[in-house]
């Protein structure tokens, strides 16, 4: 498997990394272009609040991790400048979206905004340990913990009482983000937060029965049986068990890796799609026509994802499952998704495989997933003996 | 062109409406089942308040235009029953969803429930004219009017002063919904509001310059280039074209016909897919790539209301551009979406053609457009000398 080092590696090095570099800074009024066509062209100047504070992240990270470039560096402050200037509403919410000046678009509807804010300025924070970006980073923490019960606030449009379904995106994303801001948080909180995240995303959110990680559930965990209820989106649960594996290092925690890996894999197997290949973005875990129209397109990020995960899974127990579906998720991923003229990937494909959307970057694809998996797959083959 | 006629008013009467009255009626709660699988099945029991509404719609026209069939008049009357139980919240405005027995799901979000609603109440006040029916539906009326400048309220998450954008969706079902209420409406009301809703749809919304319709532009009317404001929906500027011709009909106003009939085909020129056929559901109207993922999808509501426009317009003009696009959509449509194997079509393809929801109606997909553009053709049809 360690053949596939160098691949990983210079594709991020070599190509995707300096087309964000080369294409997304806005050099008039800060922060990133992230709408870019297939050769890299700017399509539209609207400012996604949780693809800024991703780039932000993965250019502090890998100036941590990669090499201290200190373009990377410039990269990630001139974001993060642009973030603390106008990412904010007046109660410390960040929007949702921007124009290209900063003026905002959206409200603060989106936790993940907030989420993907206070993991960019504790990153940052590492490379270039100024109070502030410390203080932004715990702050937006502690009020993303006292939104967690209801994270869309007066957005929501749920009648309350009828149907209290939670979701599972939060939780996963504080399985994550809790160990990205350990060097921040008080140690009492970090041990106080972990068991909890990790029993909602195994105990809650992962079904007992079918194996399979539902999107939502009703307040006391129980199955809905509803649209939203019956939803799984088999390349999250893969993305959630990644998480899942960093926890069961970080805590020496051999029965949770083992439940990850074989929870990942079964997701795997549900969510592959053995007529065209690749994974399939949303099922109804009942087999009923899910809702969402583009359910059987298949997501960059959902492979990425996955190959993160096949390359933990892997690293840490020597499971030949996880290297042959690496093999096959691999294969599947680099002849779809990389585009081979220009740089950085495809993110949308038809059921088929083929290109349906030719954008390198837009409203929900940033310089997030195509580098962090290239990286975290990298890094974990570099483990390997 | 008239040897269409029995196959559309056979596919109605022998086929869909049998489909409705046999698969949908709740004999427990009252209302109507919407999600109804490939075979008729129910496969989900929540209840979507738009599509209780043009049930009722649909029922109440058929009893008054077709036959007072009294079986459809049950029909409409227990869905009303169920709408006006349990279909609105405190201040008189309709849920977006209810549950199977009623119980409040989704808030009164979308003003597009209470259009439907006003419109369904009409509709059954024609054919049993209960003050109470007629009530509900001026009530209904008024207040959409009344949320005209901000019809999602509170839920609304745009930010306001940066960009104010206004959408397409309502002077469209205004233009229409004040010809379906005529019989209810002051005629005062009626003279103030049709040029008023006319002047939107075919000078606000219709961009002059490319002669597209835009889904969404700034308040004084002026267009805005981002995601929202490049946004067109040719099957919904088709659908309200036919809506302008029934109003250039009701108002002897030829301009306005003809200038409907040429911008229906413009846009059906525009949309139209020369590779595969059928019609795209979204375009970016300066080519970018949408942000809809399922934009270059085939509905079955476009091609309905396209096949309306299509007969209508060489109804009304004799062009024969009309009638060759009418044989190459009605091709197309019948091939596509009518299922040879069970009642009722499909309504969700992919790019090239094939079925990618197997569901005979669901939460967006209910007793509506198939119904009533077989309805609207089949009259449209009996009008040609």
């Amino acid at each position: 498997m360690k053949h596939y080092l160098q691949a990983y590696r210079n594709e991020l090095l070599g190509s995707v990394i300096p087309f964000w570099m080369e294409r997304s800074p806005d050099s008039v009024h800060g922060g990133y272009f992230t709408c870019l066509d297939q050769k890299g062209q700017v399509y539209d100047t609207d400012k996604f609040v949780w693809l800024q504070a991703r780039q932000v992240w993965m250019f502090s990270m890998l100036y941590a991790n990669v090499e201290p470039n200190p373009a990377w560096l410039r990269m990630a402050k001139d974001g993060a400048a642009f973030l603390e200037k106008h990412g904010r509403d007046a109660s410390g919410d960040f929007y949702f979206s921007l124009t290209q000046t900063g003026a905002p678009l959206v409200q603060p509807y989106n936790i993940f905004s907030d989420c993907f804010a206070a993991m960019a300025f504790s990153a940052l924070y590492k490379v270039d340990p100024q109070l502030a970006y410390r203080q932004l980073s715990t702050d937006t923490f502690h009020r993303i913990l006292s939104r967690r019960n209801n994270p869309k606030g007066t957005y929501s449009k749920t009648v309350p009482g009828t149907r209290n379904l939670k979701s599972f995106a939060l939780p996963m994303i504080l399985s994550n983000l809790t160990l990205e801001m350990e060097h921040l948080l008080d140690p009492g909180l970090v041990k106080d937060l972990v068991p909890g995240v990790i029993h909602e995303v195994m105990e809650v959110f992962l079904d007992a029965e079918s194996g399979l990680v539902l999107e939502n559930v009703l307040e006391d965990g129980s199955f809905s049986d509803c649209f939203e209820g019956r939803l799984t989106s088999p390349g999250h649960a893969i993305e959630a068990m990644w998480f899942m594996l960093d926890l069961s290092c970080r805590f020496d925690d051999e029965a949770l890796r083992d439940r990850a890996i074989a929870t990942g894999l079964k997701t795997l197997e549900y969510g592959w799609d053995t007529t065209y290949g690749g994974i399939y973005y949303f099922l109804d875990c009942k087999g009923h026509p899910p809702e969402k129209l583009e359910w059987n397109q298949k997501l960059w990020w959902v492979h990425l994802e996955t190959l993160v995960f096949l390359a933990k899974a892997y690293q840490l127990s020597g499971d030949k499952a996880c290297l042959h579906w690496f093999e096959k998720v691999h294969e599947y991923t680099w002849t779809h998704f990389r585009d081979p003229d220009y740089p950085e990937w495809f993110g949308y494909l038809d059921r088929y495989g083929r290109v349906q959307l030719s954008l390198k970057g837009g409203k929900w694809k940033g310089c997030f997933h195509v580098p962090r998996g290239l990286y975290q797959v990298w890094q974990t083959l570099e483990q390997l003996t």
